[in-house]
């Protein structure tokens, strides 16, 4: 048997939960060691139902643990960027769910301290690992559509969030696009130089009193002289909407949903397939374990990360710069280098 | 057997040509009178093939003939706005190709001698009488996708236009992009107030040179608060690339491509389907018939036309503030009004 | 103007209303010159509509008409033969609705003076014509999916017959498969040699009052080795089930159902897409105006018509045999040659 | 952490190894306690790659040993039988591999064995567990499609097996269609009265020498009075051909191939889609998986197994019938009850 690595996870929520029932059940060469949450009863409940060792309500003592190798830090949004710091002083790889901050000097502070502590850096950038996502970058980077010219993303979500969760979101551009910003980088190959952003609040009223808008239409300039376009909406009524195209100068490609099944039914009623998957936790779940044992075998065979600390700034950049063209009407805005 | 309609087709080039086979072996209801075009042969040429009795070198015979209820107007571009008007002076009802003209002005001259002659006036917007496109427009007008929020429209030409052609067309905005401009009012039952457009050169260089982009996508805000996106290439190696969607508060539809045929091949090299129709004059086809019935069952029984005066202004008015966005880099530009 | 086909359509009920419309209207090089009816105002009423000169209760009147060059046999089945005899005597071209006749002798005798009239005969297997089913064919004989192996036909009508038509039909084999057993020697390129069926009544069991099924399944093997497979039934709730397969030793290839449009609806109630077309006559619109002209240009050209007297033969001969195994449980049975 | 049922597999071959991969990584509540093969260095490769404490060459250790709980019957097919009576003996609950045995009385003594000892007995008929199979299974047993009236299975492999395996497989209507005649039970909810079966050598000649075809058509008569066809190739070039059909009184249903993605490429070769997946263990990976942990949770929960030691004997029988029309060229048999 090969040797396994020793993770611990912090943060037992929703995301926490996700990964730790994968890196015992899913991910061969993982062994989940210990689990951490701010409020102990979280962990000890996932670590008993999981049959994992150890549970602590300070993340601190996994990064004591030397027997530890790796953790994933699943914790609230606000704590990726000390407990990255931390965890990279401590010598641990470390897989951080997306976004590392908000601000862009603490993200680079991250980079510095994990460049330095030379340990494995992963951002939860999970749609890379989509298998339709996944297919449609490798054939572009294959050239097999030639010299990419327009990149396309539809990403809409099926339920609007609660007006607490937009409070403290960030906005939808740093919230919810970031993942689309790290998909046009992904398929492109290039990185994105400007920005215009256009946005409404068509969903909840609600949401445009905290100064936030439900749904968007973002325009981008790549170095590459490729444009690209994504379009957001909070709330799509019928599932996941999460779409792909790439189009160049020799063809497109294009990615579809994913679905229950692949049945068709003919009733006088009309011919009906299956809705979108409805969340991501199930639209993406191969791709959370791909994600894993990607990083799991990176750090076990010293390669390096999928997504690195880099691909973890990016987006945020990009995010901002169409934060400040939506509330500008539209403007154009250059992305930060 | 019921009254048809006398028609004169002016101009015997390419779209003079389609509509008068269409005119006299499709449309039931109509009967091609007389032909003209300033080379004559041409006007001949057509006449005799599809037996019809005149044909002329100068329209304004067509005008004169007292017995000729519509005209076709298929001349060059320049001419749509004086004919027209000449046409309406003589009273005969009226349909022109897009544009009208390219001066907003003109443009308004032509609605109103057409509007104190009382003659019917339709544009050659066929792609409203596609049965894939109408039908969205249709369940959409029936609120079958609730409110209207994002309309998307993707419209990509199998081959570039020569150069001498880009030189004279007034650009990608109004001469290739004014049908989508259509497309995304009659989807959005709304009028376009605001605009932006990102643009690139990167089919041919040589369009560059003539002040002119090849590839772009446009967002544009409507009055009724939705946003929408264009995105256009002049070539798409694989044909006639033309889908859209409308996405609102209780759903989503969406129109594919057409094909010559609806068969799968599965053989070592893959699962292969048909590709999109090539040319416009196949796509559109069953398009052009429908709008031609349209215009003759409008007069015959006097009624609205489908696509009126101010619907071949409106999408004139869009182009040019795309135009000015673009060329000022992608700065939201308000539509006039 | 090229010269024109004088035609006389003879039965103005639904299929000789079918033909007389399309000839008219579009068929470019069919002139329709005469409607017979034994009901003298259905021709009448037909005429006067499609602006037709000559209407008669005797369809002899066509065949006397030396101006007439070839005739439409749209009337009743049980005259099929006899007035093709007569016609072929009149030296007209004939083009006769399926089937010839259900008398194996009086077929021939119909073949016999065809051929030693030297007249064109066309059988309306309309199918042929149908474009998916066409393209299908075609790949199948250029090779592209190698030798045949398995031919599947899938064909289901939308609603059961009324009982009275059940009576006279001569049974589902030849009234309503005789089109799928064209449709396998067309695709397959090859004869039936043997057949077995299997049927039931399972949609309404008056049907098997009269000695009837409505759903069967009916097993071949074709003269180069292939195997061929048809289900029917002669109720599908949800429109018109016309979909074809053809495997072979290089790859397999698949028609669909056509549909109105190609729109997808995306609703909380699922994706939905247009159900099959409902009806023959819309469903194979475009494949009834192909074997019009094909027809019209066989005759004007002096060549083979697409579908000969041979091939209205052999259907009613798998037909019988079908038959014949399915009344005796379903014993392999051998096709008559 | 729930209890996990201990388990023993037997035969260390391609599906052994395959169930003992799953067990160990993939079926949370399994313990993989031991792998037996007669071939003992199988054994020992495998439970060290999995870290499976015990191995051996003799199952009987296996049966011996009272911490086991269950066995999966991987071996040999003529040990299937044998095996599971001596585990019913032994108290263990069995998961076998189909076929339980091609001698009906043998699977008779099986059954009752299994009966007498109150041991949980589940037959490998994994496509019970397929996604796209199961929810057609569910539509229709919750009346989706009213009343069945045709169910059709399309079941191809992608490479015929050696020579050596045809002589020993017992005939492809035993070895293959197995596995059909299993689907068609478990959709129409009704058991097979009749088969008529038609067959060709077509893909290899060899199989032929041997006495079974490599090509052929089942009809078949249920007991509801429902009809149905399976049609079967050892070999479509393209891929693993697995798809299903059930027409009934109120619709009908089809599930398609898996693909390795859901993209579409457009180029101008044409617009290609994924070919379906190759192999069996690609395209029931999960469910194999599923399979398991039913049996698994069936054992855990004492509940009936989804697949049970009758469900194991009829596709034999109808097998059998299918065998014997076949041979008798087409012949209509009744399936022994």
């Amino acid at each position: 048997m090969n040797k396994k690595l020793r993770i611990g996870v912090i943060g037992a929520g929703r995301i926490g939960k996700l990964h730790s029932a994968n890196l015992v059940n899913r991910v061969p060469n993982a062994e989940l060691a210990a689990i951490s949450d701010v409020y102990e009863p979280a962990a000890k409940e996932l670590a008993e139902k999981l049959g994992v060792a150890n549970y602590y309500s300070d993340y601190r003592k996994i990064l004591e643990d030397p027997t530890i190798d790796a953790v994933f830090i699943c914790s609230s949004t606000d704590t990726h960027s000390p407990i990255s710091i931390e965890a990279a002083k401590a010598g641990k790889h470390i897989f951080c769910e997306k976004p590392i901050d908000h601000d862009l000097d603490v993200i680079k502070t991250v980079l510095d301290e994990v460049k330095k502590a030379g340990v494995k850096y992963q951002v939860g950038f999970n749609r890379r690992f989509d298998r339709n996502f996944k297919h449609v970058h490798d054939v572009v980077a294959n050239g097999g559509i030639g010299d990419v010219q327009i990149v396309k993303v539809t990403s809409r979500d099926p339920e609007a969030p609660p007006i607490s969760y937009v409070k403290v979101s960030g906005g939808i551009f740093v919230d919810m696009t970031i993942h689309d910003f790290d998909m046009v980088r992904y398929l492109s190959g290039s990185e994105v130089v400007e920005v215009s952003a256009m946005g409404a609040c068509l969903v909840n009223p609600d949401i445009a009193k905290e100064g936030d808008v439900d749904t968007c239409i973002i325009t981008m300039r790549f170095a590459n002289g490729a444009l690209g376009v994504i379009d957001n909406s909070r709330q799509a009524v019928y599932g996941y909407d999460q779409r792909i195209e790439v189009f160049g100068s020799k063809g497109c490609i294009t990615a579809d949903n994913e679905t229950a099944n692949n049945t068709t039914l003919y009733t006088v009623d009309g011919v009906t397939k299956e809705k979108p998957l409805w969340f991501f936790l199930e639209r993406y779940n191969d791709a959370f374990i791909a994600e894993e044992c990607a990083f799991v075998d990176a750090c076990l065979n010293d390669t390096d990360t999928a997504v690195g600390a880099f691909d973890g700034l990016q987006p945020v950049l990009i995010g901002l710069a169409a934060k400040e063209s939506c509330e500008k009407g539209g403007i154009p805005v250059k992305v930060q280098k």
